[in-house]
């Protein structure tokens, strides 16, 4: 058995899968962070979707009138949707890519270009930014994941 | 070939990525079940969004009707987003915890809140329970991924 | 650290690991596909959902009616959501599938019916073919992904 932990050691000692289980926690972590301002805004906005939440806010019609869209959960929660659309391929190509053996510098640009994109696109998406701010930070971590998918694919493609 | 295999057994053998692999088939599964539930709802309910499906009830203006929202399917797939939301994050970080070395016992604790804290929020979401209900269960998965989360980077942490 | 890159080496050089990593890769690729999709149907439709993404065709009243929903745009968005929903799930238990030592033959069927499936989705909601062409393209890739599931559990189960 401390052969087998030393093995994981290892891996997770390599300086590439560091740097990839750094990136990826932080944009995971920033994924979820959207959970709680959609609940921030659900809260001070009175704006629920379920019944059961706004039982607290009295009975009957008094309660009804919290279950309604607020303009700012919407767009929490279209940031939240781009997150999960953009973080999954990085969390999946970004691991393969990471096992694919690149150079160290080059594999820090891709999570370092990726994480600084999302956490713009993040900010762009909720202040909100003028366009092209949030449409440039999106193609900048959807150019990253494919520049990851080309490397995975030249190194291991199996078919 | 033989050799990798054998490196390859080791990292399935480990138990601590035993856990991990059980705990994360379970709640993959967990969230799966819920395109079923959905599933389920709209043809007891008839409630579809795309005109091909209800092309079996007949044409033009009869099947039209059936082109509608319904409150138990919009609630499973709130269900359905919420496990997306809260499960890619335990994917991802539960894996990079698992190769950063956690004693068993901390990691088994970890994985089985989180398992039983998202079969709960199901529960919650779908019967539905009052709240805090559902919120307390989404809490402690969500408490449990950051507690993993902290321990990556404690271990791993490479800017 | 020659030493840990040969194992990371030895990961990737795995066929199965390999195949793994290729059919992963491309179904991600398929389901970011989906975003340049949603864009180009958003802008040739001119349906948009935020404010700042209309504000280049005028002001006002003039650039309010492009916030709307289109029914195409709409389409393109539920076969992504369909995506996230399905292969989340093969990214997490395919990964541990791949690890858990299946045969290469039995792996590569899995891995080459799940994309295929996936693939034949896409095009069965985008065009959309008649049902059960859809439903019957998202069953495949769900029992596929059950079958590796049931494998994976076989093999580590530790509770």
């Amino acid at each position: 058995r401390s052969g087998e932990m030393a093995k994981l050691t290892q891996l997770i000692d390599n300086e590439v899968f560091r740097a990839y289980a750094t990136y990826t926690t932080i944009v995971l972590l920033k994924m979820m962070l959207m959970s709680l301002i959609t609940a921030y805004f659900r809260i001070t906005r009175k704006a629920f979707v379920n019944p059961e939440d706004t039982a607290s806010f009295g009975k009957g019609e008094s309660a009804k009138k919290y279950l309604r869209t607020d303009p700012d959960v919407e767009r929490v929660r279209r940031g939240h949707l781009n997150d999960l659309e953009n973080i999954v391929p990085f969390l999946g190509i970004g691991l393969l890519y990471a096992l694919s053996g690149p150079e160290l510098s080059t594999a820090l640009l891709h999570f370092r270009i990726f994480a600084a994109a999302r956490i713009i696109h993040t900010f762009a998406y909720l202040i909100p930014l003028p366009q092209p701010g949030r449409g440039l930070s999106w193609a900048v971590g959807y150019a990253v994941t494919i520049s990851m998918a080309y490397k995975v694919l030249k190194t291991v493609l199996y078919l």
